[in-house]
């Protein structure tokens, strides 16, 4: 019994791991359509590697010389871990962005077919990312807590590797993808008046692979941070949990991880589900599939937690507070698909038609109004779980509870950008408009059930940030972290202002590279003859290059912040300033992240809206002030928005790691 | 002597009214110019009057219904003193106004004299109220120091019912006048392709009224209530300083008014200094004067401080306090002046070449960035001023020295809007297109010049929200604030999600009011016969109602939330939560108030710059998407930004005012 407990997060990563192998099979057993639709899957695969390989080289000349660090500093045990977690992380990424750019032509094959088909064929290429994320994290989290017995710091380093990964893949993904995105659609739609991924416009490709290296990969290694982060900490004030207790301080340790081992079942559960109940016929409602896949699992684990939470503690407390962080979870959830998708997106759209002075106003102050109900959430969920668990440890069990189940709400998350690509194959192979339509079908529906997996992920991450919190104030020992002290003041208001900076770097990085990118469409659309005809081909490659560069390059300087920060700071304004800068950086970095996440929706989907034919339809006035509006979103929602999620993280756990260490070695 | 320094406030105050009407003389015996530019001022002067009343009705409901629930629940006096506050407030706003909206006419005929004339009454004009806001606001602080004998609870009614009105002021008078100016600006410039200011466009008598309002009015009040709190809070702090320092308390207290009396007296100086050099010709440069008489005073106040303080306290550590926060006042001013004058806005209005969204995003990723420095100079300065001083004291100081001489610097920045508006009546006048060059020209330079005043009101909020938290602190009796406890870190982060929902409401009550001013501005021409040909007169009082309403209705709940935000903490999260609140809402709302700020200032001069020849000059491509950059600026710089400094220091005030009555009356 004991051992399994032990080993639960090891089992359960291996038979998801089993899981995900079976599920790539499937995926790739299915036609990837005809020669042009390889032809242009190829590209994309190719540029997506390109890009990839480029990236974890300069990430690993930075992961080996923080190791060599942390070993010679500390112990080549936390190196390994971090080196370890690090790896795994760019594993899970690599892994199911491969997938994702096979599941894509596949998904617009089968589309040819039926729309049951293609969402299966989506879903299960989504679902190879969800679990190889969740199975990875899970196994090799488990691993480091097995073979160490649960050791703290060793598992700081594993989720530090995670968190660094994370802030790599996000914000240089996210500045490839927005760069080719922005640059695509202000030459190609407002400039040239082609429509979306028409082959003719060079940074078609580039736009695509964007999709994958950012949307794909950049998002699996977010999550699979958060997932890590949040099993660790939860993990950690576990085991302090059980101590005050008086309960075996292992148990309360393994339990985050018994949890969640059951919660990948759950999901594996919940993904099947899917795929018995999704037919290959035209009739059917994904929304209401997906969602059922997403409930019931949680359902299920629900059930579970309350049996080990008897078994594990004599009582329910601790499934009560875990439900209680899944409830809260979906109701984040429905507050941002209400501001991204109902009635706000319905004013938007009609700003539309004042200009788009307007629709930027409005979409700024949607997104600034949006942060309110899932604070206030966040805030009861924190105070109930804490005051129910009667600790700290009720806060990271919350954390944990939004997710276990990560595996299928992962899936629902990454199938979005797989439809999507599907339908830029469609269009740029010139397949029947049908399969496009219903591309874009199974791409909206995406938006909203995704809209979950956000609420998920928001809740998560502030949670997660709480009980990161309190492990650094328990690692460094201080006992109190008191605002009415200079330092702390101080530290609270440089760490509030570091987000900002963080933002400014991450969109000035898309608009700076943007920039190259529509010079060079242009310069395309103007030098190669027939190209506007579509007698010529553009070259693809060059746009994919020129993002590719841009991104590199410009990932560096947001990642060093996070990183030098808390260091520089614990030197200048002490070890209670640093406390003072993460709550800071928390604070306003929650603010800015729902804001800008909820902003860039609400204005994508103000498009969509309108060019559903509301408010003139497309070509109208209105339309025109909307793309405006979508093209500000891009940056907004994929590049620095979910990046602030990890920068708070990363800068928790590097001052977890990095401060002992500077204290042992002397001021 | 002891009655001249408890006196100094009242004292000083009334000396700089008597200036003041001899400056109002001065204005006033200028040539108004012909017939039709009387008129149009009158019609501004009329809409301003009538708006600014109906406002004025509204708040007076609610603060004598707070001033009755003061005086039944705590003391007559106190409620007396908040009710003063208010008072003298509104008095200010409005003498101010007034005399405003006289010189503006005043400076377009004499721009038609020379450049040095024009300069001279609108600069006048802007004196005039710079010194009636800091005049009445020490003459009143001041007459209740002395006849309280220094009553701090008495002193935080009246600093209160400062922060009342301006926060009323700066949001009522900002939606006005953004409402106005996006709908003037979207419909004239954008669709109509008729140039500002011109009288064939109905919302342009709307416009103008806004600027006095709302840059003016609104101005005045916001900085009547900065150099109120700032006083008050370092008359607090002092008290304790000085009993801490064996010295008699009642120097420690006076110590602030002694400082801004003399701050009074230099600034009278520097605005005489600009008279006599500014001569009545053509060949000036208006920058280098301006600057001069700002530096001047400054530096005279300097050296008086140095003498006071080594009288008050037998050492100069006050007098470098004080100092040192003028001079970071004055860096800030120059970061916000690189910012939103010298090469990012010429990397702004280059990225205008690749249309609207470029520009937004380069826009706001220049606002974030400006947060960094200002931030880490606040930092420095509050840990420098603390570390020199000791205590508290010397934060609330270093507030004090940037608004000492607000005389002079509210003159230079309410100058502005003048300059403005007398460009608005010779347009609108038709006359010589000279005189309009003239007043942009001075507009351009008010704009640079203004940097310092900005730079002063953003750090002195930032050091007074500080003082005044340090003062919550103590008239609550809290020994501690700690972030470890979880109330505590969830007050911070509800308080960092207040400024975000006030900008959201206040964003969307200008895109509320200005879509109604679109709509009614396109009626207009649509539908009166010979309006575009310049045959009729538009119907421009129809436009000025529907900024009046917009603005009246939608300036309470803004105001709403930033009075109960704090009463409704104290019962869920307890004092210490509220604590929290205070510093999450300073944090967060610091940064969204410079980066809005800075933002629209950026693109702004982007759009100027571009009309100044570059990039293609007036009605290219990148001067197109340059004024949608600048339109939706409009909000962020004039209506929320501002009004997010005010939310802060107005929370901090009522938590210090009423929940110690609420924790007297017993939850």
């Amino acid at each position: 019994m004991s051992f399994i407990t032990n080993m639960s997060g090891v089992i359960a990563g291996a038979i998801g791991m089993i899981f995900t192998v079976f599920l790539t099979f499937k995926v790739l057993e299915k036609d990837p359509g005809n020669e042009k639709m390889v032809k242009i899957s190829n590209a994309v695969q190719v540029g997506a590697k390109a890009f990839l390989i480029s990236e974890y080289k300069i990430l690993y000349i930075i992961v080996v010389l923080f190791a060599l660090f942390l070993g010679i500093v500390n112990s080549w045990a936390m190196a390994f871990a971090f080196v370890f977690g690090a790896t795994l992380s760019v594993l899970a990424g690599y892994f199911g962005m491969t997938i994702a750019t096979r599941a894509n032509t596949r998904t617009a094959q089968a589309a040819t077919k039926s729309l049951g088909s293609a969402l299966k064929v989506a879903f299960n290429g989504g679902a190879v990312m969800g679990m190889t994320v969740s199975s990875l994290g899970l196994l090799g989290l488990g691993t480091i807590f097995y073979f160490t017995k649960a050791d703290a710091v060793i598992m700081s380093g594993y989720s530090m590797g995670a968190s660094f990964v994370a802030l790599f893949a996000r914000v240089g993904g996210g500045i490839f993808t927005k760069a080719a995105d922005v640059g695509a659609d202000l030459v190609g739609k407002t400039e040239a008046n082609i429509p979306e991924d028409d082959p003719r416009n060079p940074a078609t490709i580039a736009d695509n692979v964007g999709d994958n290296v950012g949307d794909v990969a950049g998002m699996g290694a977010d999550l699979y941070e958060s997932y890590v982060g949040s099993i660790f900490s939860a993990s950690v004030l576990g085991s302090v949990f059980a101590m005050n207790n008086n309960i075996d301080h292992f148990s309360g340790a393994v339990f985050p991880f018994v949890v969640t081992a059951f919660g990948l079942l759950t999901a594996i559960f919940g993904i099947i589900f899917v795929n018995l109940t999704v037919k290959d016929k035209e009739n059917i409602d994904p929304s209401k599939m997906l969602h059922m896949g997403t409930y019931l699992a949680n359902i299920i684990e629900v059930i579970i937690v309350f049996i080990i939470s008897k078994i594990f503690f004599g009582g329910y407390r601790a499934a009560v507070v875990i439900t209680l962080g899944m409830l809260i979870g979906i109701i984040i959830g429905s507050v941002t698909e209400y501001y991204t998708a109902k009635k706000p997106v319905e004013k938007l759209a009609k700003s539309a038609n004042s200009g788009a002075a307007p629709v930027i106003i409005s979409g700024i102050a949607i997104g600034m109004e949006s942060t309110a109900i899932p604070v206030i959430l966040i805030a009861v969920g924190t105070i109930l779980s804490y005051t129910i668990m009667g600790d700290l440890f009720g806060i990271a069990l919350a954390g944990v509870g939004m997710l276990a189940t990560l595996g299928v709400t992962l899936a629902i998350d990454a199938y979005g950008p797989i439809a999507d690509n599907a339908g830029g194959i469609a269009e740029m192979a010139h397949l029947d408009p049908e399969v496009r339509k219903k591309t874009d079908l199974l791409d909206a529906v995406g938006n909203t059930t995704a809209a979950i997996g956000k609420g998920f992920a928001i809740g998560s991450a502030a949670l997660t940030a709480l009980a990161l919190f309190a492990s650094f104030t328990q690692v460094t020992g201080i006992s109190a972290v008191d605002l009415t002290q200079t330092t702390v003041f101080i530290g609270t208001l440089i760490g509030a202002m570091l987000p900002f900076l963080f933002s400014s770097m991450a969109m000035n990085a898309v608009g700076d590279s943007a920039n190259v990118m529509v010079q060079e469409v242009r310069r395309q659309f103007k030098e190669i003859p027939g190209l506007m005809e579509g007698k010529a081909e553009p070259d693809y490659a060059k746009c994919v290059s020129i993002a590719t560069n841009g991104a590199l390059r410009k990932m560096i300087m947001p990642s060093v912040l996070a990183v030098l920060s808390p260091i520089i700071g614990y030197y200048l304004i002490g070890i209670t300033g640093v406390a003072g800068m993460l709550v800071g950086t928390t604070v306003s970095g929650v603010m800015l992240a729902i804001f800008m996440s909820n902003s860039g929706g609400a204005w994508d989907n103000a498009k969509k809206y309108i060019e559903s034919g509301k408010e003139g339809g497309k070509g109208s006035m209105a339309h025109k002030a909307s793309v405006i509006g979508d093209t500000v979103g891009d940056p907004f929602k994929d590049t620095a928005g979910p990046a602030i999620n990890i920068l708070i993280k990363l800068m928790s756990i590097v001052s977890i790691v990095i401060i002992p260490i500077l204290m042992r070695l002397g001021k």
